[in-house]
């Protein structure tokens, strides 16, 4: 069993960039109606370019199953969702080529993630619909996908 | 007088793409689970690279005074809402290197929007809080920022 835990910058660093408006602004602009926090994300596209995708995906409820992970070994992938409601982020370290130790965070309202690229995690999970996320990953030639599937499936759960 | 018209990829083509899930999904993902809208932004960066920002803009309402507009002649720039409401997003044609004849669109809830390279527009303007969006626009080096004050305001509001 995994309990999720709250998306904060400091535990999901290892994986990957938290994507939202807290602390001080980098810069205001527009007239000073408008904080622009910069440049959040660190993106990293091999052999290929950034795009922006939609994604209509539906909604899961914990407990949660998790059989499979994916990563996606020549590029970063970003999650923003679109719908200000909470969603399930479940990343892992690698040992071996294989996802270990699966660790799940559940995302305040307005936050995003962008995952750092060869990550090991799980498919888009929002607990809510419409699950609703722009996308910002690689475009470009080549299998960037690599999935492992466990042999005995996670269940993970609310604290 | 500028009167809004709904935002649609056919009116807005010649200023930047709609993105949005709708119509058919370029492909299925995650054993069906998820439709991917692939690759719907021009994303056009000169002589820098792809980056996510974060906004947080005061909520403006209509009738909207429109004193100002600028364009990136550096790169393209995406807004993508994250509250899930529409918006109001003003944009212009180039006439001697100012905005001429503005157009203003009101976004149904879920569409986002991703400017052209150069496209003369107006600031983020959300109609409600919170105005958060993640933006994708350009990182690097030079003056990607142009202005045009009008003598004149515009003003915008409902047809």
């Amino acid at each position: 069993m995994i309990t999720t835990q709250p998306l904060t910058p400091e535990a999901f660093a290892p994986f990957g960039d938290v994507l939202d408006c807290v602390g001080t602004p980098d810069k205001l602009i527009n007239q000073d109606l408008c904080e622009r926090y910069h440049d959040r994300a660190r993106l990293d596209f091999e052999d290929g370019r950034a795009g922006i995708s939609l994604f209509n995906a539906q909604a899961r409820s914990l407990p949660y199953t998790l059989d499979m992970m994916e990563r996606h070994p020549l590029g970063s992938q970003a999650f923003i969702p679109m719908n200000l409601a909470p969603f399930l982020v479940i990343v892992a370290q690698n040992l071996d080529n294989r996802p270990s130790n699966p660790l799940a965070f559940v995302s305040r309202a307005g936050q995003g993630i962008n995952f750092l690229k060869n990550t090991w995690h799980g498919v888009l999970t929002p607990l809510s619909e419409p699950g609703l996320f722009a996308v910002i990953d690689r475009i470009g030639p080549g299998d960037n996908l690599e999935e492992y599937w466990f042999d005995t499936p996670y269940l993970i759960d609310h604290a």
